[in-house]
């Protein structure tokens, strides 16, 4: 595929640092700038070589003919209509942000040359330090295009995900926010719950099961309010499925039920096993 | 700590399993006998050599100093009164439950001469195929003794259990189940129900968050819903806190309350740090 020229990514985290770290390994961009709120973040992703130039301001994506914005959900908000008066004409714009009706709306009323992307490839470690040239190979990319899209725009997003050997699958804002309020909110929502209402004094008797369920609650309390917040709608639905599904069994131990509550139980586990 | 002369493994499935290879690795036992439900099973043991001899029935128990029960919890419910015809005076009882209030009841009721085991190693993985000699090691046994036993026994058994390497804590039955009910059966039932509340159709948008999120929901159904309805009353409790850690996430949610939320979830991050 055609090489950039200039690739701008606003937010040097882990998402970032790591898009960074594959597009060189890739060999395709000639030019990477990093931009960042804190010149602690720019420093690491720098030290570890996920960007050539870090910067503090937007002034520096000047002349970039891909701006990549993976930094926390309001903050791309906050950024995408300031990006018009700097970039030109020709520079394709993505994201990695994880919910995206409030994004798309925001790019179709600026007109932005924009396709929307959700790598499926975060992990709770954060920060450019943890960032892997390999953090999307094998994984699956979602691509989000707005309403009026250039079809080759789209195409162009799509190899670039595949050339760092991601899967792709195209869906619409709105399928996507129902979809991973599901798959990734609510599980993330009932995390922090069921970490809320522990007793200190009891963690210590928690063992492998308990750890591996709880391992999100250890994502960036930061990135998750966001989240959170610009998927309410769907994700207050998902919630209230979820409860539906926790009174059912609840009243099946309640009731004593032995044989509906092991069938409970295989359901669920077969489901799993389709994982 | 003195060898046993014939232990008796009531369940060979992965823990009675590993428990026998454990023995037979540490040289703790000169003669191991599997008691299994199926012909299949003990075949099993015996190929992995988790156990020296494998019966259907309980006679051939008789003679043993030992008999570890790694059943179902309603199964050694119903085998525990059996036992006192079978073996002598001198032979200890030891189970593997994850809950115990009904069967300390039992062992009370009966005169046994009991101590409760619960080593947290269980997984996902179920039979005697899974097996390992080093299961134990590294974790942790809870040790739950009815109210009347020999000192000498409890600390016979605690002997045991740290020569399999494993570190122990003694609990009344009482403070088992409350605890256990937050740290182990609570986080199943939740994603028992989270994924029983999941669209079949959206399991291939999961990532590896929702993976290991819900690996507990691997876990055998018989075996836990014999430990949800053995700990009902606790169980019920723990869901009835976590339920309202959740309402208040939920309304955070609704109510937009940026500020609110990042605390809750900051929180939630701190303690799973602390696991």
């Amino acid at each position: 595929m055609k090489v950039f020229d200039k690739v701008a990514i606003i937010g040097v985290g882990l998402i970032g640092g790591s898009f960074g770290l594959a597009l060189k390994k890739k060999a395709l961009a000639k030019e990477i700038i990093g931009i960042g709120h804190r010149q602690k973040s720019i420093d690491r992703a720098l030290r570890v070589r996920a960007i050539d130039q870090g910067y503090l301001g937007l002034d520096q994506i000047k002349g970039a003919d891909l701006v990549v914005l993976s930094a926390p959900v309001k903050e791309i908000i906050n950024i995408l209509p300031k990006l018009k008066n700097i970039i030109s004409e020709d520079c394709l714009i993505i994201d990695a942000g994880s919910t995206k009706s409030e994004i798309i709306k925001i790019a179709e009323k600026h007109k932005l040359r924009f396709i929307g992307c959700h790598p499926l490839a975060g992990m709770e470690k954060k920060g450019p330090e943890n960032a892997r040239a390999d953090l999307f190979k094998n994984s699956l990319c979602l691509l989000i295009p707005p309403k009026k899209y250039n079809s080759q725009d789209l195409s162009r997003v799509k190899k670039l995900w595949e050339a760092l050997e991601a899967r792709t699958v195209i869906l619409n804002s709105a399928r996507h926010d129902r979809i991973l309020a599901f798959t990734s909110h609510l599980p993330h929502a009932v995390v922090f719950s069921l970490i809320d209402c522990l007793k200190s004094d009891y963690l210590k008797f928690g063992a492998g099961g308990l750890k591996d369920t709880t391992r999100i609650g250890l994502s960036d309390p930061l990135l998750w309010k966001d989240i959170f917040l610009t998927n309410r709608k769907e994700l207050l639905l998902a919630l209230h499925t979820f409860e539906k599904s926790l009174q059912r069994l609840k009243s099946l131990i309640k009731n004593n039920n032995d044989g509906a509550l092991r069938a409970y139980l295989e359901k669920s586990r077969d489901k799993r096993n389709g994982l």
